[in-house]
């Protein structure tokens, strides 16, 4: 038997949510459940890999499967696709496995044309209706299936309103939209060169390849990158009976949550609006009720809706984001799924679910998305500050957290100017699907129009980001880039602070301040430590990161990088004497001068850590980096040492080199000053020494590690270097201090020779960055010039310096780790690149059983539940 | 039983050369069958290592065990060491595993102090002949184990010879030498302070570690770096009764091959110098006489010596080189080896000793060198041009081949000079260690002193390199940097020419033409190609390149860079066009000039191989490397091109990338720009139809190459460009014409996702440069910086990009074999870096079971040699 590409909704479930997308599946689960669904069938995600495979087209196969669940459907129903005596009439829509808001398109009233609307109106009785469906249909069709601008259209639809001197769609009757239909039609064949797909049949099979195109169009492949989706999975179609929300006022349509979106809190939420096609509200374009007030309108559909919800929620036991339509009294479900939700939420509602036995804790800790606590990490407003603030208008607080940045009104202009180094709001009417990069780069998002289930506010919540929405008070002039509140202009670059917590907009740049881990954050928190088996450590230069960290729960310093401590005024002038001297011995009186520096630093770090381990990486930027490029700063650096300018441009040219990234620096800089080792040694061991000599009972056992180490006897020569001054150090002071002697794992060869190199690395610890680059063979720098066409071509679909690369770049990790255990059984390995803080990345760190990751500090509570996540999934 | 550190010279035999040195291991097999060799015993190699092991001490237990041989040698001869009555006197030498000439110190009449040496002087009867041993004693210790400098010492003995008023050490009597030796010891003393050492014992043991210690002497390390020999083999150490060569005319010492070494014939050849010692030939401070007038001067002796090489070359079966001493009339053996020849000279005995039924032909070519032909591939004065001038001195032919350069006078000179890309001839009195890396890096050597077996003479032949020695016409001012021949000065700087073949010096510049592969040449290619896996290709950029290497026996064309085209003048500016186009229209028309271009040169090259495979890889550099970055240049092009100053240095400022290995390039450019894939393939399709249409009988199947890939959708997107081009073309023209697309692996993740990219590549072909490049994380250009300290700290003993890594790089390759092969079962795979003409990495290809190696035209004999020599070591 043949593969079978097309599913009636009651031949599906839940489980086959990935042949069937998230929102086919649970039809099929519903209508299982005996939901009032309307019926219809699934086009399966295998159908569109194949589409893709056929060089984008639906098999002859595919399409007869198509029309004997069409004609299943025809035969349930009783209506024929069609036949205007009694025309069945369907949506179709895209479902993929993961849920993809605003990102795929969807087609209502698809089957009708001149002949089939004349019988739908006299069937529905209401020509108006029957005529308004048609030109909705029209539009769609028009935009999503051929591409034609939405705008165009509206445009027409203006100029018949103008003419008719009325300001509401309402006010059109059945002829204004005959005579709209037809000048869209005709539009469509200036534009075009066909007349208007009139067969039904060939107006679904064009829609069902509209679906699978849109799988991949920009937004979509954007989003998918964004959120780890694969390109191959592929998306499903859902061709349903249309029900309508819009048949008159016994007629509606809504979105409703079970529980609260924005807090949490256990009571139904949701919106409608009598009279309206679902688009309508998801729109935003009108405001709809809040979802209580149906109980007076239409008080036993109401009733009905919330069994339907509890009922909903106790089968799939997490929150549910529901739509439904109410078709003259008679309510449909027409889809649910696991609501978003902000991370405030998120981390109630799974406590809330644990606390009503609904689920267990390991479940709770499964149910967060790790990213999502970067929100409750950012700013909030300082509350002292903000009392002597006067907000200027009051929107829906749609996606929690403070922002404040430069006023910007297009995403073009967001993602400008976000490039440049800005910090912008992203103010807009509303948002649609191609504002989304703009909306990523943006701080915050205003819109004015839309409520709390609109486009930015489900949007934004996604991805974590502070949102006020359906703020009507603004009034934007997209032209002269300017918005007016009471009478007050800003223009783009204004300064503007946005609540989404309250709602609340101020007109002026407020300070934020960063929140800490309580309530129910701090109940997830301790779940997740019960279960995670991964140490989290984090990157910190300064006492100051580290003392963050070890607040956020850090339990030591994977990565503490010496030379930005060089970087600093007072010190860059020490190490710029080190680099021009010429002889060992002036380089030491130069390391002299660093020595107390960095001793004093260190002592800083080991105090925050209070005995906790602390690994500090030696010199590894090269030296060019630290020498100043422009002819006055090097006239300066001349004088200040009393050298000449031709000694020091000298220098600075001999530092030149084709390819830093691959050139005179880490390890290599050690082998050639070893003098530079012994001053990082020394101010190590007697920072130690000193911080041990204070605190008696912590346990300091400093780990000094070698960087960019491609040859065991590399290590040796250095180690040897550290080993000899430290031993002499410590014997001096007559201590009992052990410390510990690594490597960075970063250049593809050490991977290749762990097993050589642990011989003499007691750990090693993943520098993924260089790894990465290296692997790739592209430097940071550089790649943004081509990985914009990559993602276009879906050569690569996730940045590989975000996500560590599975196929890559994380065999080489497995080698290395295989490697290294075999030498040396008890080798600590950990990760200290900016993979360490990567929900997907530490998941593979589960995978090779390192014993640690390192993140900055604001990603620690963010691995600490990731790797709770990455070990509940492993001992599954 | 604890490890044995020491052998007696009867314990031994030739097969334990790992452990003995080749000398230690060649003494003990010499004395196993009852040649007159003055015994002793062996320190090992294991020892040596030991010794480092141990942080450069000799253990307690080796120090015993060296006492107890000792003894047994004493026992052996009846003397004793430190006896005054009857002492014994011993050399100490090195002996590696494999020869290293000059490379180790050695110290002879080891045992004498100032009791011992007036015992001698009574047993010995000769007063001068002890002090003179004594004086030498102390001299070779004191430099081979103090590293006090030999010049004071020759100073002081000059000195006392301008106050007798005589030139000539024999002169010296004995109380002359007595004298010096005061002199001697005063000067040790000074500058050592402390007395000369008078214990044997001590002066033993502190020699057994300078030999040691001279294993990582700088001159070692770059011998081995050269050699290939790495420095974990340690040196083992020869402890031997003294026999003296200088003890009155009945005594002598030479040394002697038993086949000519330059020419190869079948002819005893050497030299002897009556009452001297052996350092004196090695030296060739006196110059000896011909080895066949010792039948003149000792009848038996000769005899005796005739029958003895006969036996040791038999035993052997190959040219030994021999060293002899003669005392008071008897013979002693002091050493056996394989000799070292000339590389034609070895093709003539490989194919000699096959003939004479001794060896057969697989070892006749195993014992060839590889990289020695490279030698007679180079370049031999124009016969035509030669007849008409006139050579101004003439010198022993010492290694074939001529060469032609500016004078240089020392070796730091040759550096320097060759190093800004002089051609240079290192011309010295004589030369010595030291001078090693300048006779590497210099085109040809001349010294004034010395015979066919001087130093100078036998590393030079070592190296293949062409040289004239023992030219006595000539006068040198080392002061001036000048030299007078017949009354003509020649500065520094002035060209001379050499031919090592004749002698003949000729004082101006002489064009040079290459030899071909002819005679025994040609005999031992035939049986190597008899018994070779690999096929061997070529790296070509131009069709004269592709026949040059098809006369070399080139089976295709591995590697055809085809950007090298688009740097020649007329179309560098095409090239330039195409870079400063806006559109991709603009680009289009811009590489539609390059067109006809490309195909004419591909279709070049396709002639030249008659059919053979031909792999064609797309551009590849970053395009910066195209535009000019000199604004003079940049206003031409902007004239020429007829655009703005401003557009051409906005581009080049555009093209500008930190890190340009790891930037745009390769297929990465055939990504963003696809076009320009587009024009190569009509080119080499074009090229390859109209070929084809001319020679049907060919069987021309284009490989075309995608370079840089690191993830197989890369790759497809850039096949599905060729393919849709190259189909379209092929089925125009209407001709059966087959073509593969492949990839060049050579970043890291391609050989780690060789398994993903074999779905889509037809072959591949390991781009080792880069790949080496990445794998180490350092650019080839950059890594010079800091490489001269990784080899004199011995970190890296070999520059991978001269010998491919066998650690790192290599284990990529097989996992990229491996899978590829998994996937793709015929898979082709081959090699086209550097590495492809280096013998010990043509030794890798086979191991894993590559298909081809590809390698600049005039080192294909070299790969056809080293691949037979792969193939019969590999079925072994």
């Amino acid at each position: 038997m043949s593969e079978k590409f097309v599913y009636d909704f009651k031949e599906g479930n839940a489980s086959m949510r990935e042949l069937l997308g998230g929102k086919g599946a649970n039809l099929a689960e519903m209508t299982n459940m005996g939901l009032p669904v309307p019926q219809g069938f699934t086009v399966t995600t295998a159908a569109c890999t194949k589409y893709y495979e056929d060089n984008e087209k639906i098999s002859d196969d595919i399409i007869k499967e198509i029309e004997t669940h069409l004609k299943a459907l025809e035969d349930l129903s009783g209506k024929k696709f069609g036949d205007p005596q009694n025309p069945l009439l369907v949506s179709v829509r895209s479902g993929a496995r993961a849920s993809m808001p605003g990102m795929m398109d969807t087609i209502l009233n698809l089957g009708l044309n001149e002949e089939v609307v004349k019988g739908f109106a006299q069937k529905t009785n209401n020509e108006r209706f029957a005529y308004d469906s048609y030109r909705r249909f029209i539009q769609m069709f028009s935009d999503v299936v051929m591409e034609l601008s939405k705008k165009d259209f509206e445009d027409i639809i203006d100029q018949k309103k103008k003419e008719k001197g009325v300001t509401q769609d309402t006010e059109l009757d059945a002829n204004d939209l005959q005579d709209i239909i037809v000048k869209f039609k005709k539009y469509y064949k200036d534009q075009k060169g066909e007349d208007f797909p009139s067969s039904p049949k060939e107006q679904l099979i064009e829609a069902v390849k509209a679906v699978f195109r849109s799988w991949n169009n920009e937004r979509a492949i954007y989003y998918r990158r964004m959120n780890d989706i694969p390109s191959s999975w592929g998306t499903a179609v859902n061709v349903q009976m249309m029900v309508f929300g819009n048949m008159g006022n016994t007629s509606g349509t809504g979105v409703a949550f079970t529980r609260n979106a924005a807090t949490g809190e256990n009571k139904l939420f949701g919106e409608f609006l009598m009279n309206a096609q679902g688009e309508d509200v998801v729109a935003g374009i009108r405001t709809p009720q809040p979802i209580d007030q149906l109980k007076n309108t239409m008080p036993e559909v109401y009733e009905q809706f919330l069994t339907i919800c509890k009922t909903l929620e106790d089968h799939y036991k997490d929150m549910q984001d529901m739509e439904f339509t109410i078709e003259e009294g008679k309510l449909f479900m027409l889809q649910t799924r696991n609501g978003k939700r902000t991370p405030a939420a998120a981390l109630k509602i799974a406590c809330d679910l644990v606390e009503e036995g609904k689920i267990d804790k390991k479940k709770a800790v499964s149910m967060i998305e790790p990213r999502s606590l970067d929100a409750l990490l950012h700013p909030q407003f300082d509350a002292k500050i903000l009392k002597e603030k006067t907000k200027i208008a009051t929107g829906l607080a749609a996606s929690p957290g403070a922002a404040c940045g430069k006023i910007v009104f297009t995403a073009q202009d967001a993602i400008k100017k976000s490039k440049e180094g800005e910090k912008v709001i992203l103010v807009r009417l509303e948002t649609s699907p191609e504002d989304i990069e703009g909306m990523d780069l943006a701080q915050g998002i205003l819109t004015v129009r839309g409520g709390m289930t609109s486009h930015a506010a489900v949007v934004a919540r996604g991805m974590g980001k502070c949102c006020v929405c359906g703020c009507g008070e603004i009034k934007i002039n997209e032209k002269e880039k300017t918005m007016e509140i009471a009478g007050k202009t800003y223009k783009e670059g204004d300064y503007v602070s946005i609540d989404g917590s309250t709602g609340n907009v101020y007109g002026e740049e407020i300070k934020t301040v960063k929140a800490s881990i309580t309530g129910y954050f701090e109940k997830i928190m301790t779940w997740a430590d019960e279960f995670r088996r991964l140490q989290i450590r984090t990157n910190a230069d300064t006492p100051k990161d580290a003392q963050t960290a070890v607040s956020f729960g850090a339990q030591g310093v994977g990565l503490c990088r010496t030379e930005h401590m060089f970087f600093e005024a007072d010190r860059i002038k020490a190490m710029r004497e080190m680099i021009l001297s010429k002889t060992k011995e002036q380089r030491e009186k130069a390391l002299e001068k660093l020595l107390p520096m960095q001793q004093k630093d260190f002592e800083g770090i080991f105090e925050a850590l209070q005995g906790m381990p602390v690994t500090i990486r030696f010199l590894d930027p090269p030296l060019h980096e630290f020498v100043p490029q422009e002819e006055k700063e090097q006239k300066e650096l001349a004088q200040e040492l009393g050298i000449s300018l031709e000694d020091v441009k000298a220098t600075v040219k001999s530092l030149h080199e084709f390819n830093p990234m691959m050139g005179h620096r880490g390890c290599r800089l050690a082998v050639t000053y070893p003098e530079i080792a012994v001053m990082q040694t020394t101010a190590v061991i007697k920072a130690a020494i000193n911080v041990l000599k204070k605190h008696s009972d912590w346990a300091i056992v400093p780990e000094i590690m070698i960087p960019l180490v491609g040859e065991l006897k590399e290590l040796q020569y250095v180690k040897s270097v550290v080993v000899k001054t430290a031993d002499a150090l410590i014997k001096e002071a007559s201590v009992n201090l052990k410390y510990k002697v690594g490597t960075m794992i970063e250049i593809p060869r050490a991977a290749l020779v762990a097993d050589e190199i642990a011989k003499d690395a007691e750990f090693f610890s993943f520098g993924t960055n260089d790894l990465t680059q290296m692997t790739f063979g592209f430097s940071r720098d550089d790649a943004g010039k081509f990985l914009e066409s990559y993602y276009k071509k879906s050569i690569y679909e996730q940045d590989p310096f975000a996500k560590l690369d599975k196929n890559g770049v994380f065999k080489l990790i497995k080698i290395a780790v295989e490697g290294g255990r075999k030498t040396r059984k008890d080798l600590k390995v950990g990760i200290c690149g900016e993979h360490g803080g990567d929900p997907s990345s530490i998941q593979l760190c589960e995978e090779a059983k390192l014993d640690y990751v390192s993140c900055s500090p604001f990603r620690v509570p963010i691995a600490r539940l990731a790797a709770a996540q990455a070990a509940i999934a492993a001992s599954k």
